[in-house]
């Protein structure tokens, strides 16, 4: 791409380092940018300039903050004995969604995976059983994606786990709502089936 | 969705803003520059705001330009007998990408398009009268999207240039390099055979 304008090709640059956007993608968003408002524009940097610098990882739960505490970790509102642990902010953004969760979360940062140099020294795992130690924490939840991955690292950290009288569970898997029998993998049917669940318990859930 | 933290909250909100991003996929974008170094946030958005304050729209050809003038308008090297009219910035970037012109542009800023309420009054048409009035420039190029709105166009400005000296041309329309000629349209392939051209010429073009 041939620009007349190097603040032009400077700024459709800084947009394609973005992951997903291409050189085509960055120039449309430029574009659109230059037609709007100085005040807006500035606007828009400010804010993403001032997140970067400002945000703050909750010392609890590592979940992003404004402060040193999450607004989910300092919300009196929610019970503090179960822990859900996530692998990444979006999963806390996904549940929160839900409305279905009252209790704390735990962000990982990642989940146990050798194949990417991901270990568990790099994950919040240590900071987690601390957590756990206090003995506060009747339950933990592992809300991890259904993989190999994810398996090992709630295997991991359930061994870590096993002389701190808790209950960890992990969110159910198997045919999703809406989803179909005949399209379903091998693997999630075989445990959607030894994982069965009484009719009387499936219609009090209410969903 | 429902963010821990306001600063995140504004950030994926400033993104979703612009076109073809949606909360989800401005959330990655958030995420991607929490990740990233400070530094390389704040130049991020440093270049943005900057693109916006100082761009300027060449007072020539109304490309857009980093001076008065844009680097294309100041370039001794390239012709100023010929003209390529164009619609907007992105066709400039288009055709100088094909390294085949050597000329000079004149961005309109749109075309005439009386259903999305642009009329002549809100392009560049005046401005480039007066270019041809000055009596340098011998050919005018329409490089026009082939439609409706783009015929007007030119036949708008066909009539106000009547009476001036200058050879009017647009860019050859017809079944694409590499198309299918089963799949093209009915109006595109007419206008092909309306318009054929001698092979020697075609051979020629070197093309």
């Amino acid at each position: 791409m041939i620009f007349s304008s190097s603040l032009l090709e400077s700024a459709v640059n800084e947009f394609a380092k973005l992951p997903g956007i291409g050189k085509k993608t960055a120039l449309r968003l430029v574009l659109h940018l230059l037609k709007q408002d100085e005040g807006d524009v500035s606007h828009f940097s400010h804010t993403i300039s001032r997140m970067r610098s400002e945000i703050k990882f909750c010392r609890n739960c590592y979940n992003i903050a404004d402060a040193d505490l999450c607004n989910i970790c300092s919300n009196r509102m929610r019970g503090s004995e179960i822990i859900c642990v996530v692998e990444n902010i979006r999963d806390v953004i996904a549940i929160e969604s839900t409305q279905q969760f009252n209790g704390l979360y735990h962000v990982l940062g990642g989940i146990i995976s050798p194949l990417d140099g991901v270990g568990p020294d790099q994950l919040t795992i240590d900071a987690l059983v601390e957590r756990v130690k206090t003995g506060a924490v009747k339950e933990i939840i592992f809300a991890l994606n259904p993989n190999i991955q994810g398996d090992t690292t709630i295997y991991y950290i359930g061994k870590k786990l096993k002389d701190i009288p808790v209950k960890i569970t992990t969110i159910a898997r198997g045919i999703a709502f809406g989803g179909e029998l005949e399209y379903a993998d091998e693997m999630t049917l075989a445990r959607s089936i030894s994982n069965r669940i009484a009719v009387e318990h499936y219609i009090s859930s209410g969903l």
